[in-house]
């Protein structure tokens, strides 16, 4: 074993970046032994110089991100800072100065993964981000490394543990989004401000990681459909419980069906209860992959918390280490598929409307008539009549998006139609 | 990229095999882009060459498996033989004649795998398996790489599709052993010959090779505690059903409570149907990892059948092929900490134990007696009388497997006890 240690740079050490100290110095002689050399924490770079970190040499402390990777001698700089700048200019930075990276940043790799992954190659060095999507469990590295022999065509998941809480507690005890939110936030699983994962800014920001590594092709923030969970009801529940469905916010990206182009997308979906997502707890996260010759995987664990995201860093930290012994990097980034990603209007999927309508004779023909007309056709209906009012609840067989939207505007001018209660997608046969 | 050919050599070509070189020469362009460099079927190794083999071109075909391993310009060689030898020889060979390799072959990496890596490491190739343990599911790559930075504790999975076939169907219909095997076999998820799956040895060769990558330490086939699942009755499932459990076939790999040794171990065992692998169904594989710092994580999918086992063979030859270009070899064996493996007795679980008694007063006191004396506390029990004869189900605390083997022993030689019709073990709070 080589004696001469190999120099951790830690930017960052909040909820992440602690987890990661601490277990670097607690499990030092296993790190050492299964990467062939001793690792050392170089530095650490904060904003608050003067908070109290336990375990971590006073020392080590700076509030110069920027010299720390600058140094020359850092061999792997762990970014778990969050946002846009400055970790992106510390990131190329440290590619500069002679460092490989590991960074937890999924709002970065997905607003400029192509950029960061430009900048690692041209100086030969590594980008790993497994802790970025799912926390601990092992889905980078399975897409891009075990199923690299394999065509994948789709993947589809919980990636957003906040918001599978909330839809949780509203399945289970009939709660409103709101109540079950006030919940969510009284235990910590979500932040004060909850917008990012309520309105599936973070799961989008997962689905354009997963869909570009999955189908080797670039695929950017802007070209995930994203729709939020707030508007969820436990109406919506019981309309799912009815049909043998929950809810879930899921990312799905897919291959279309003539494998000529790729769509992502993040919205809630009802999927039948004997569906494996569908019995995803809590704030877990679980992520189902299928693949041409693998058939349909499943991987499933803690979506996020200190512990799991720095045991996602320190397995790439391990892996970095080890390329750079050998004097090699692993892979890069792959995408020579270049696929078109398709708009949501071209997504096929099934849909439950329901509608609010006058109750009286001839509604269903007229509305039948129009999901006829977008080339929509219905599974089921389910009609609901009480004092002069009276709900339609419609499930079609797979349609276009566009179909869809086209239907329901037209649904919307019908006399008769008196508002369109809610519109869910269908997923997951 | 690199346009000269990295050479691969397959070593049989029969379910999987066959399925290797289809996937191969279909998907040759992603497979190069993925790689950097074009990958080329330089020969294929097999028992009967007048075999027709749809796709490959007939002077590929040889039976001399060693010549064409000796060849010397091969890149990979793929053994998807199976059994010890010629598989072994011909790996060894591989390595010597500057060759990676990639095996399927469960049985001899259980029985050999220090060996082969030690030849691999003279050699500096490298010794990837993914495919042996469960199938598509990436499982070996995730262990010895994602969770590398973290503390595995425990393994436990369901490894051996045939068998959790079977035991599904006696779930779900009733049926008995034999019954449920005989509809397996008839469907194709039994071989003629089903030993080596109902009796365990194929899990136990799979659970010999996690617990080694798990914790970092040699363990050899014959540390692994074996039982089958033969006679596990239709009385059993009922039993567990009453418990609100169903019995599975697991491979356990376990880390004692003072971190001091390990242990490996295959049999039959009930676990509460709330646990996710007691809704594994029909020939489905899942592994549950529970680790110091990420938690509970699970991976399901295939674990068998051609193409499956293809994939993970395929992500493999991608892997090793990226090593070559980059003149580097992945991880190889990690047995540093040399922990010493435990017998069964050393294990410690709870019970579910099955006693056929006399109907008559005292029976319950002097059984209740035994079980104190060996220092196995109970948790439950249920008694169940019918003309003069009765039943008396005990469920005990957590107490080690040789003190539950004192107990049997001894309940045994009392006068009021006419059998113990079954010993279970109850895994999975
Ligand atoms: N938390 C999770 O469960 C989780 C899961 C998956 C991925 N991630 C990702 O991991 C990253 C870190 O998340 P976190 O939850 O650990 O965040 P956090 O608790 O807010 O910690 C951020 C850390 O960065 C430091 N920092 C902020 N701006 C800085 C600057 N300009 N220069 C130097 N240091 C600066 C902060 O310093 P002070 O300590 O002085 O404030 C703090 O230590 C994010 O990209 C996040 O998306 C988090
Ligand atoms: N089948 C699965 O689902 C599965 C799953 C995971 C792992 N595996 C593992 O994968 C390996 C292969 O399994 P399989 O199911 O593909 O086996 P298989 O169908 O029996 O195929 C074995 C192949 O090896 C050839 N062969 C046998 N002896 C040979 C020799 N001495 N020299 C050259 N070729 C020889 C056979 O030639 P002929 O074609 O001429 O008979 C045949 O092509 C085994 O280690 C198995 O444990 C299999």
């Amino acid at each position: 074993m080589r004696t001469r240690p190999l120099k951790v740079a830690l930017l960052g050490c909040g909820v992440v970046g602690s987890e990661v100290a601490r277990i670097m110095t607690t499990h030092a002689d296993d790190l050492a032994a299964r990467i062939g050399a001793p690792v050392e924490l170089a530095g650490v770079a904060v904003r608050r110089p003067d908070k109290v970190r336990g375990g971590i040499a006073p020392e080590l402390i700076t509030t110069d991100a920027t010299a720390l990777v600058k140094r020359g001698d850092i061999d792997v700089v762990v970014e778990v800072i969050g946002g846009i700048e400055p970790a992106r200019t510390l990131i190329t930075t440290a590619f500069e100065h002679g460092a490989s990276v590991v960074s937890a940043n999924k709002a970065l790799l997905a607003q400029d993964g192509a950029g960061l992954y430009e900048a690692a190659a041209r100086h030969g060095k590594d980008l790993y981000y497994e802790a970025a999507v799912a926390g601990a469990i092992p889905l980078i590295r399975p897409l891009r490394e075990s199923l690299a022999g394999d065509k994948i065509n789709r993947v589809m998941g919980i990636v957003n543990g906040t918001t599978n809480f909330i839809l949780d507690k509203m399945d289970s005890t009939g709660a409103g989004y709101q109540e079950a939110l006030d919940e969510a936030t009284a235990l910590g699983y979500a932040e004060a401000d909850p917008t990012a994962d309520v309105e599936g800014f973070d799961a989008a920001a997962k689905a354009a990681i997963l869909a570009g590594i999955a189908f080797h092709t670039r695929v950017r923030l802007d070209d995930v459909y994203r729709e939020g969970m707030t508007e969820v009801t436990a109406a919506d529940f019981a309309s799912a419980k009815r049909m043998g469905c929950t809810i879930k916010l899921l990312a799905i990206c897919e291959r279309a069906a003539d494998g000529a182009s790729v769509t992502a997308r993040v919205h809630p979906a009802m999927i039948p209860l004997s569906h494996p997502l569908a019995s995803v707890r809590e704030a877990y996260n679980a992520v189902f992959v299928e693949a041409e010759a693998a058939g349909r995987l499943m991987f499933y664990g803690p979506g996020a918390g200190g512990a799991p995201t720095a045991s996602a860093v320190l397995g790439d930290v391990v892996a970095v280490c080890r390329n750079r012994l050998n004097e090699a990097t692993g892979p890069g980034e792959s995408a020579y598929a270049q696929l078109p990603v398709s708009s949501m209007g071209e997504v096929v999927t099934r849909y439950h409307i329901s509608l609010d309508v006058a109750d009286k004779p001839g509604v269903l023909a007229q509305v039948a008539t129009v999901f006829a007309e977008h080339g929509v056709s219905i599974d089921t209906v389910r009609q609901q009549g009480k004092d002069g009012e009276a709900s339609l609840v419609v499930v079609t067989h797979r349609a276009p998006d566009a179909a869809l939207s086209g239907t329901v505007e037209a649904l919307r001018k019908l006399d008769t139609v008196r508002g369109v209660a809610s519109i869910m997608r269908v997923e997951g046969e």
